[in-house]
């Protein structure tokens, strides 16, 4: 049983082309994609340029509910610093006290309608919220991981689910603190966690699951290989991420625990392939920059969250000389839009080197080039068969507003670089994850519904 | 004849307050602003949280019609170089050849009706394109500048006309070019323009004239005194704008000229006060930062446009530190969002100086403290009595749609903060200028119709 769209012009794999169709099977992976042809007969004509659908490669979901709230200096606790951690950190430890499972698939069902909306199609989510607020064990210790995956069946969004390894507060097995309790899991316990998300996930073709060393501060090497072994036993092409080299603090004190830097001590022990994706990777030296890009594995930037915290920039250019994939994730929400990460992960290399089109590729076209390098290195990085339009991927796309006035005009190539560089959120009209309509005129079709239990977990959360 | 507005929570120049009833003159004065006050007889009700309307202090209207087109590397033409100024200037150039009075009212008319539905309230158009494709003048020599005007009026922005003067192709009076040949004046052409446009804008509260020498590159001491003391016969307030320091090399050819850095030289003339704004003000040395906050001036700050060329960053620690006055402007178009403004003129200083709330201000509340210092120094840049919601001051105010997940649950300074960071377009739902609605529930009330023109005028430009 197969299915056809028709497209006015879209942005296959290989390039622009118009006129195409798409033909689909029944669990909506992609058979053929056909340039320059008529439509089916029975064809759904898409109502505008189509692009693939953005992975969103790093997620913390219960972050969305304190979008925006650590903007302040509190005089009293700041000590005039200018920092505002003292607040940030109270406003969490009270979300944290309260968040319980409803809450939990109540933000993380707001935030993946809102992707959906931004023109986000899958999203790495990266887990490590497991107890309850005692920090004990829920009766079913997958509790908190499943309400992930329901979240992510409610919306419709391919997700992969990273459960978090975490067992120690810094460098070589010191011991955590209070505040962390509710992470904490020793290797075994975390597989269990892993397994029960399989199961829960089964064979629908959107969901996948991994498995995530929260930091090289919050493992041992021995806790380390318990989980990456327990994992390839399980699933030996699993997704693996990580937290790395995100400020400069932890690559002197990895340097003082083993004298490696991070990014260095995980190349050194061979392990970045892949299924891997380090998550920030901002400082590195240049050799470290080569050695990740010829890994194979792939660079999890937030430039909008990264940009929030201050943590300086990724060494783009070396990177990219030596070919590495990378992707984009919005970490702790402060944006929700694919379009604001990539304009402005190319912005903070200018404003740094002075100079333009720092992330240039190919096809010469600067926003083309980043949508389509970010949805293939995002996709690796999830695990998931998405991140292009051609056969054998699985129909995750965005339908373009090309009536949008930032977009009148544009047609092929510039009109991504008019998204890219010129558009807004309004541009999204409707998203598409394996074949399933998600948004239609830029509404999720559950928005109100999933909005309606996101202000009652706000009002439970005292948000 | 007065009028009563009622708000549920407003941000007032002193701060955030429920409950305010508001009291217009016939001409959209604020003659008072009462917190916790019941709705007088016969208020409108307004739907949400108000604040200020936000001015945009440098705009090139044209240059709309061309956003996202130059994110490209032409293979042939840059060698490699990663620059696209080669496909940048050839699109430009394509434009001003077919650019007339028609093409630039409908696209500065659709530019104004995207500024109001993001919350711009106030446009300072920097106007250099005076003269007719061959460079001869129109038979009405201010042409141009009556269609900026026109275009202000048709869509109900408040509109300060800042008619360049354009003298010569580098400093010290070195000949223009002739790609420069629309832009040229004498100052008393340019002055007999000044004076069109006063006549045209009559007294109409919400559009004001100044004048602009393009740069220190574009005049010669002589021609700059000759323009600044005509301006002064005719509005000794009028406000001036230049552009200063965008570049290191205008500062390298600057030293070579006169001895001088660029903003030093103003400085050392004495002219930049309460009138002026030094739009750019990107490379200056500490004592330069210092002096021009000193001068009661006010620094047009265009953070997007300024990303885009990779110009650099503005000494904004030490500014602020000295009392500085300053604003954004959205300069090239690539954006049109005053919340993206505010949000990476933050998030530029935190990457470069690794630390967050470098702009923080009195309230502690990031947020709010930068929406309202851009709003009080843009309204001071423009001449135009705005940028607060305060008596004697202009009812130009944005109402904010609090039912958007990205606000929900944040009120008053929190509010703000939600807006700036973790906001979008969509936050936007009614605007007011001069106490009359331009637009309502997101759309300007003239939307369709100026879209219309606009779509005629990119087909006649050939986008």
């Amino acid at each position: 049983m197969t299915r056809s769209l028709f497209a006015p012009s879209a942005r296959l794999a290989g390039g622009w082309a118009e006129r195409v169709s798409f033909e689909l099977d029944a669990d909506g992976l992609i058979l053929a994609a056909t340039p320059d042809s008529a439509p089916a007969e029975g064809a759904e004509r898409l109502s505008g340029p189509v692009v693939p659908g953005q992975p969103n490669l790093h997620s913390h979901a219960f972050q969305r509910a304190m979008a925006g709230l650590a903007e302040r200096v509190d005089p009293d606790r700041s000590g005039g610093s200018g920092d505002s951690f003292w607040t940030w950190r109270e406003t969490m430890y009270r979300f944290l006290g309260r968040l319980g499972p409803e809450e939990l698939e109540a933000v993380a069902a707001q935030l993946y309608v809102e992707m959906l909306e931004a023109g986000y199609t899958a999203v790495g989510e990266f887990h490590y919220l497991h107890h309850d607020p005692s920090g004990a064990a829920y009766g079913q210790p997958a509790e908190m991981a499943l309400r992930v995956l329901a979240a992510g069946g409610r919306t419709g969004i391919g997700l992969t689910l990273l459960p978090v390894l975490y067992g120690y507060g810094g460098f070589g097995g010191a011991p955590a603190g209070a505040g962390q309790r509710r992470f904490l899991n020793e290797p075994e316990a975390l597989l269990t966690i892993v397994e029960a998300a399989r199961a829960a996930a089964g064979d629908d073709s959107r969901l996948r699951v991994g498995l995530a060393p929260h930091s090289l501060r919050a493992v041992t090497p021995d806790s380390l290989e318990a989980a990456l072994d327990g994992l390839a036993a399980l699933d030996p092409a699993a997704p693996v991420h990580i937290h790395v080299a995100e400020q400069t603090r932890e690559v002197e004190d990895c340097l003082a625990w083993s004298g490696r830097r991070p990014v260095r001590w995980l190349l050194d022990r061979g392990l970045p392939d892949r299924r891997w994706c380090l998550v920030h990777a901002t400082h590195m030296t240049d050799d470290e920059t080569r050695d990740l890009a010829a890994s194979g594995a792939v660079a999890g930037l937030c430039p909008t969250t990264e940009a929030n915290l201050g943590d300086g920039l990724f060494p783009a250019p070396g990177y990219l000389a030596a070919g590495g994939a990378w992707g984009v994730g919005s970490d702790s929400h402060v944006s929700v839009d694919p379009v604001e990460e990539l304009r402005w992960l190319e912005y903070g290399q200018r404003l740094v080197l002075r100079r333009r089109n720092v992330l240039a590729g190919p096809s010469g076209h600067l926003g083309e080039d980043l949508w389509a390098a970010a949805a293939a290195g995002g996709a690796q990085a999830l695990g998931q068969p998405a991140g292009a339009l051609a056969p054998g991927r699985r129909a995750d796309l965005v339908v373009l507003d090309d009536g949008l006035p930032c977009l009148a005009g544009r047609r092929g190539p510039a009109l991504i670089d008019a998204l890219v560089f010129a558009g807004n959120r309004r541009a999204v009209r409707d998203v598409m994850v394996a074949g399933r309509w998600c948004v239609r005129d830029g509404r999720h079709v559950a928005r109100e519904a999933v909005r309606a239990d996101f202000d009652a977990a706000l009002a439970a959360l005292g948000a």
